[in-house]
């Protein structure tokens, strides 16, 4: 590499934007501490782009581990270390970042595209453990006119963590619950995890025994491991007939009135092996007694740390693909992958006409047809934030539009202020769920002094999702980014090529997050003059004109800044409280212009699959006309003069 | 708290500058993993400053567990919990910030001051293991050029872990080694643990169990910990005679030529108690053999991780002060405060004319009169990095004026930018030391393809501690911070308040240092018109002058940067490669000036005591005299021209 090269890519990875001066690791993966050593997260994302005198993206198609080494052990090599030689590589050559992408994108197909409901605000916690908590939820989001569009089922909801079962004690009543809820239009979400409960009686354990669906140990036997339920076994979800019988399981919630899911634990992640916890036990039993010395204590201290997603018990299950056996660590990535593609075929076979909100953890390159993905278990830390905000632009390139954070951090405690700051920059992904972890302090945006700010930063999702659905559903059938990096739209800006703090949302916006505590402001690179938008809500807001180059902009705790660029068309919406609500017809134009511009508008039900009709796009203009401007929007040739209104629309200087 | 006080102090701890928005409890702990929701670290520093409408500076003087909530629970919310009544309470109030500082320092007494060659650079790694591998190291340095003062022994150079000991086979003849290395102009410092070996035979062992020094369990026994060398009993450095009797065993490796040391494992650190890890194979081998639910594998693996540094072993042995039982976790800081003090006594008694190096990893407020501190076992991330740089303030709040990270970081592996950009800040530390783990890749200035650029940024150190030098006993002499907030210098500048990555180093000059991988450039904040000071080594320089306000500058990774306050007078001295070497007579004056300016120099032998004779300061004059900048050196009111040199002293634009 040169030392002007720039590498992108590897999707959910820790570190910056610019990816040199680390290795990355593809192999799913259930850690929580995403810091910065960690070379491996729940996705495995071998794609990549270098920008420099030569540019090109290369992917590396081999469902085992790989290995990236980008300068970290030589800071001008780039190194690449698959496990074994059976894999596809793909060099991908265009003149520019953005046409190499679209150029992998169009090779591994069209990405997911959820309900449009799934674009509104969604709660989590892991566990609202009964219906009565559920309502409560709920009853807090309506009552305090917090808007919301779903409610989340973390393992709690499920009679002793089976899948596809519910407790009978805290949801005696679900298929009500859900009705209920859907009068207050809001989804009720439920989790599915991997792996399956060993019980007699259970249904779908004794189905999959008796067809042989599960994965294998070396003796042919179901394979045993540790997760939530105690003793499960793995789906094999790479046998096609396991597969469609796995996914038909879904089928259950649906009919109660279900429509979205999202799986996890599907790395697939182990607590522990059958053999692996005998061996521990086994060895601790022998110190006992003796005098330890300190070898041996840190001995079994690793053992029992690395009891956890360990590679042996993977080398050591086997799946049953197409009769031809192959042990899991080889094909490792498509596990989640393939668990997440049996509820989407099953789905598509079924309710073909239908969208259904399905995203998962673990993920490789291609699960992003299927669905989208959550970037896992993260914490409550600033760094998290600042991670989020780098992670997305990744994330877009592998394919992966439907995405997002535990807003609020998932593990440890949070604060008022950190939540404030991830909702602010949350509100842009298409995935907006607050979520946190069991023990943790409540997150809920109710449980906060600072109600007031909190339900307004929700109200301007609202207000943003006419533009992001737009843009979402525009960079998915013409295989775009909806998060790039500045250097993407700014190739040839020096200075725009090292911004790892600030991103393109769309094709109008640039965004510039607060993501360090205590600070209220921030220095902004503009790479072309821009409009600075301030909303302490939808309805309350400033503009002023920017000028390329740098700024220090203040940043309060209660506004959402956001940048327009010059000459293009950016537009709000209502203050709805949920999706349904959302009028999506009178629109505020907000526009910085010199020149007639227009923008092509996407819009569509939200729920049927027509997704090219010619009837869901319009063309919203701005022209200049008698030293006015004057607003227009065209839908099939009509134009339709919604309303003339200059007021959001600037001069130039 | 109002919305616009800002909050400092704490010491070593977590977060930013100012420190709003989280919890900080004093109770030192051994603990590698520096994230953000780490409420404890190594040392206990109860000691904040709010600035606001109202300024002022407290003191909690009580060395058991005491919470600071400083907003997290409610963000306008200031809590302070103390564990019992007993604790004195300070507050203190002056106009400013550093003056409430040096209130505070008065009253907890004078900095420690190292010998000079302390401030050179120093290399360690866990560990040299035997004479040729130290020889190995100072070979390298001395033949590639590489300017250094010390190298450390970490553990390994012990017979089997015991303090005061030597490894006859590593280091047979350690005493000629040390005399080698005194003619190469090179200090090795070994380290000392807290813990002591119980083995008969072993003399420290048995003293301490004949004159009843070690701390003792509920029964009145000496109580066992597992540290390093399996089971240890803890010297109890509170008990007057035991410290005593401790701290002259320091003198075998003082007499063998030893002119340093550095105190670890003193919070002190616990691998485990005997009791707890009885009861921790005990409740293992009844799960044997049985379904282990999630809940109880989780009980096993928490039990696992949560034997080191347990609070109940905190809890369940006692130190004798004079004839008073105490139980350890009431008094827990002060045990690395004493053992430090414990070798500091012994040597002022002994030797009340030498200065030794002396350096601890635990501490307490009044512990910085002893000794200084490193920052414990760190990472190789750029975010600990970030932490190095906001934590020095922090640290010299507080006393701890010799101090500083390991450089490069200790746990997992580093890179070259990382190390590179972490040197160009330590730099800047009194304590310049690079140190890292077992099992980490060798990070050792020649073990880059960069060696050039390494070499050359030790070499700028060592140009800068003329400067360092006199600021550090200025500061330890006047009650003065090296490292401040730009806040504390510039109290009525809203921006100054907020900037949390740059800092005042001494009176003449603002450093601006790069933390961010793969950034050659960043955002500087100027409270004043500043000079602008490039150096690619001590004498490839370049300046230009910088108004006031906002700047991008570019940082390649071969250059450090400083600014040099208007007005004020900075200076840097030769290319030696040892302190002994340096010039200290012959400077390089650097200024921007429109007026004439002085600065009061302080400088001595650098190994003797007479801190406070005159002979030690001296007045450099930048004068305007005929349309040109002359440079007069002053000492005892006689006035001696060293040279006249106008050509770094720039004029007003």
């Amino acid at each position: 590499m040169k030392e002007e090269d720039l590498v992108y890519g590897f999707g959910e990875a820790v570190r910056g934007i610019n990816k040199r001066g680390f290795s990355y690791e593809s192999f799913c993966l259930d850690d929580d501490m995403h810091t910065e050593q960690k070379h491996s997260l729940y996705g495995a994302h071998n794609f990549f782009m270098v920008s420099g005198e030569e540019s090109f993206g290369v992917f590396v198609d081999y469902p085992g581990r790989v290995r990236f080494d980008v300068g970290e052990t030589v800071s001008s090599k780039f190194m690449i270390i698959v496990e074994e030689f059976c894999f596809d590589l793909y060099i991908i050559e265009a003149p520019t970042m953005k046409e190499i992408n679209r150029e992998f994108r169009k090779l591994i197909g069209r990405s997911y595209i959820p309900p449009k409901w799934a674009f509104g605000y969604q709660q989590s916690r892991w566990s609202y453990k009964s219906e009565e908590e559920v309502r409560e939820v709920a009853t807090h989001f309506r009552e305090k006119h917090i808007p919301i569009d779903a409610i989340y089922l973390d393992i709690d909801y499920m009679d002793h963590f089976k899948d596809f079962t519910v407790s009978n004690t805290n949801f005696p009543n679900l298929q009500q619950l859900i009705e209920e809820l859907k009068q207050q239009r809001i989804n009720l979400v439920p989790i599915i995890d991997a792996g399956v409960k060993m019980e007699e009686g259970y249904s779908v354990y004794e189905e999959g025994i008796r067809n042989g669906y599960f994965c294998t140990d070396e003796n042919g036997e179901p394979f045993v491991a540790g997760v939530w339920p105690g003793k499960v076994h793995f789906p094999d979800v790479l046998n096609p007939d396991a597969r469609t019988w796995f996914g038909s399981q879904y089928k259950s919630l649906y009919d109660m009135g279900i429509e979205g899911f999202w799986n996890d634990m599907n790395e697939p992640a182990m607590f522990y092996s059958l053999d692996g916890i005998a061996q521990l036990i086994e060895s601790i039993e022998n110190v006992k007694g003796k005098n330890l010395d300190m070898d041996t204590f840190f001995q079994m201290k690793d053992k029992f740390a690395n009891m956890m997603n360990n590679l042996t018990d993977y080398q050591s299950f086997y799946h049953n693909v197409n009769g031809v056996r192959i042990r899991h660590d080889k094909v490792h990535n498509l596990y989640g992958f393939n668990m997440t593609r049996a509820a989407k075929e099953v789905f598509d076979n079924n309710y073909p006409e239908k969208r259904i909100l399905l995203f998962s953890r673990a993920s490789y390159i291609g699960m992003h047809r299927y669905a989208g993905i959550w970037t896992g278990d993260n914490r409550s830390w600033w760094s998290q934030l600042l991670l989020n905000i780098q992670m997305m632009p990744a994330l877009n390139m592998c394919g992966f539009l439907y995405s997002g954070a535990d807003i609020g951090g998932f593990g440890d405690n949070t604060t008022e202020e950190l939540i404030i700051r991830w909702m602010q920059f949350g509100i842009f992904t298409p995935l907006m769920r607050n979520h946190s972890a069991a023990g943790t302090r409540r997150q809920e945006p109710y449980a906060w002094e600072k109600i007031d700010v909190i339900r307004k930063i929700i109200g301007i999702r609202y207000g943003l999702i006419p533009y992001l659905y737009s843009e979402y559903m525009k960079a998915v059938l013409n295989n775009e980014m909806l998060f790039y990096p500045l250097a993407f739209e700014y190739p040839d800006d020096s200075r725009a090529r090292g911004v790892e703090n600030q991103l393109m949302v769309g094709e109008s916006i640039m965004i510039a997050p607060m993501y360090i505590q205590n600070a209220r402001g921030r220095y902004v690179y503009l790479p072309e003059d821009m409009l600075l938008v301030r909303l302490k809500s939808v309805k309350e807001r400033e503009y002023s004109m920017y000028k390329k180059g740098d700024h220090y902009i203040d940043v309060p705790l209660d506004e959402v800044v956001l940048f327009v660029r010059k000459n293009h068309i950016f537009f709000l919406g209502n203050e709805a409280e949920s999706v349904p609500e959302l009028d999506s017809e009178n629109l505020e134009i907000i526009a910085w212009a010199d020149e007639d511009i227009s923008y092509q508008r996407y819009d569509d039900d939200g729920e049927t699959k027509k997704y090219r009709a010619s009837e869901h796009y319009s063309t919203i203009w701005v022209e200049w006309e008698n030293n006015q401007y004057d607003i227009k929007v065209q839908k099939d040739n009509n134009t339709i003069f919604k309303h003339y209104d200059g007021q959001n629309i600037f001069h130039p200087f």
